[in-house]
């Protein structure tokens, strides 16, 4: 009994701190997340981190599944908390929502800066700072806000009404239960995420309809408050239960198991110059071993290694070299040095690249933030 | 130790429940209100309610004695929750804030629907239908709206706004120790009202000001929270913290501690029938004794008698009428049944000519409220 008490210990979600999940599998059990895995037959072309596991489990897929196939209507929500400069973990939460704009949805980008201000003290004025940055972001990897939606929080009158609205039916205890003690904004900031998150489905934008959340696991409990609410206030608004998808969190470089903006070398944003990021990718935990006879000797361990994991998010865009790079490493035939330097010109370039477009977009992004 | 634990029970209050307040006395010392008679002989003309004793108690009235005296900006807010018809207990506030209308403040009657949604479960549509008549009460009545401010909570965005900023800085604890475990609606509209106490100092309205909050006492609850968070958000808004008087609440009619929507019979609307309302008065609990003969011979008891304290309340002008009323029911000189039919006579008249003016009021009320 103790053992298992501790193991469900580990994976408490909590999308207000850090979250360590040790053992993804075990949330498929705790929390009634389903394992992605068996849809992927069912789908003509799944997405690069569908089929390499980075999503690893969803709610309610099959809806959105259907309507794909059947080019039903369907809407993809997620967003960003305005507290900084885009980073791996933003990136990949941006890329799957543009993914599923592709696909046909109508696409919502949330600026949360309600929550950056409950949550991280962050002013509206500087959340907004970062929001026109973030938008360009969004932009630059090929949001079209044509088919989407991009708002902030503290300016859309629906959210923060439907907050009021559903608060009617949230119990203390319930709060209590998914987000702990917290002061009474956290609580206000987590009912406008379920405004969020079923404000696809209102007249305004067509009523009910499949909606998709594509977020970091971390994020869950959002999810089965709003998937409740949305149960409790169906009669009302005719509400489709909504959708999810999980993605795996990123090991921080630092060996940490969890990207941090508490940790400044373990994660590194966009906006960082080229010697930090190089410097941050070589100072980077890896998998291999103490000395490079031994590594020849008995290979890597890509596995634990935060380099390993970047290429497979992010940078190769072939499975096939990440296969590659899998036996490359675990043979002894690549060393830690040299795999680094690699994945440090491939960041660097797309960095550049990035940057190149973000600031393209700027005017663009104000624009949509009604920012002056 | 029993004995003053269950007094501090009897004294508890709950603007969300019934209160019953057996002796206003207590609240000075349980709760910080301060007594207000000692204030009576630094105003130029108080008010009948404050030289009745109905206003018996305040916090910070001094300040808004001083803007008085110096013609400076102050502002008066208070409002409904738009659950039913004008009675008696809305009158007695309404009155309070056009009084401190018409002494030089700026005016702010607030609609309260979001309560009215999270606490007695009324739609919007329907408590805005309720919201018209109240208006058109208000402005029979004699408010100015082109020095006031009438709103509806759901509608301005300020009030909600300012709950969303005061959440970070109220812990569940306070809400807590202040309302009891409710649930999480009740919270939010608490903090709502905090945003329409200390609206009237937003830059908007020309910036910090004294306001003065006249309620029942009941309602204290609302200004220990808003009174905490001006303090809190001082520096950002330089709110002056907002002052408050306190009128006791009425007894009901059937003899109840107090005027309650949930018994009919303890309270009438303005909008019911003559017939009715003559039945509610004729059939009232009053202060007097089992017959004729006993009261002649000893007298009634106006502390105890709802008919007198509608006399005293509201329908006497005069403070000496009041004082011969009194003097004629202590010493037997008249008998109940004569002091209903009177005061019949006065309501029904009263009630009359409101209703005419009210019929007059109901378009602008609704130009007030933009409802087609």
């Amino acid at each position: 009994m103790t053992e298992s008490s501790a193991g469900i210990d580990k994976t408490t979600l909590d999308p207000f701190g850090t979250t360590v999940v040790e053992d993804y599998e075990r949330l498929y059990e705790e929390f009634g997340i389903q394992p992605f895995k068996p849809l992927l037959p069912q789908m003509s072309s799944p997405y690069t981190s569908m089929r390499r596991g980075v999503i690893f489990g969803h709610r309610d897929f099959e809806s959105i599944i259907n309507a794909m196939k059947n080019h039903g209507k369907f809407a993809v929500m997620s967003g960003i908390k305005p507290t900084g400069e885009f980073h791996l973990g933003t990136l990949m939460t941006a890329r799957e929502v543009i993914h599923f704009q592709q696909q046909g949805a109508i696409a919502f980008y949330c600026i949360a800066d309600v929550e950056a201000y409950e949550d991280n003290k962050i002013s509206f004025e500087r959340s907004e700072k970062y929001a026109v940055g973030n938008v360009a972001d969004l932009l630059a990897l090929g949001f079209d806000p044509r088919r989407g939606y991009i708002y902030q929080q503290s300016k859309d009158h629906r959210v923060k009404d439907l907050a009021i609205i559903f608060g009617r039916k949230v119990t203390l205890a319930t709060m209590k239960a998914i987000y702990g003690e917290r002061h009474m904004g956290l609580y206000i900031s987590a009912l406008i995420q379920a405004g969020d998150i079923l404000m696809p489905q209102l007249e305004d934008f067509g009523g009910p309809k499949p909606t998709v959340v594509p977020v970091g696991v971390d994020q869950d409990p959002h999810l089965r408050l709003t998937r409740d609410l949305a149960f409790k206030f169906q009669k009302k608004y005719g509400f489709v239960l909504p959708s999810s998808t999980y993605h795996k969190l990123m090991k921080g470089l630092d060996g940490s198991p969890k990207m941090s903006k508490r940790a400044p070398m373990s994660y590194f944003t966009f906006q960082e110059t080229p010697t930090t990021i190089s410097k941050k990718i070589s100072n980077a935990f890896t998998g291999g071993r103490p000395t490079a006879q031994e590594q020849r000797k008995l290979g890597g361990i890509p596995e634990i290694c935060p380099i390993y994991e970047m290429y497979m998010f992010h940078f190769f865009e072939e499975d096939k070299e990440v296969v590659q790079l899998y036996h490359d490493c675990r043979s002894g035939k690549i060393l830690c040095g040299e795999d680094k330097q690699r994945l440090i010109k491939i960041v660097l370039n797309y960095v550049k690249e990035h940057r190149k477009k973000r600031k393209q977009n700027i005017d663009k992004a104000r624009k949509i933030l009604k920012v002056a």
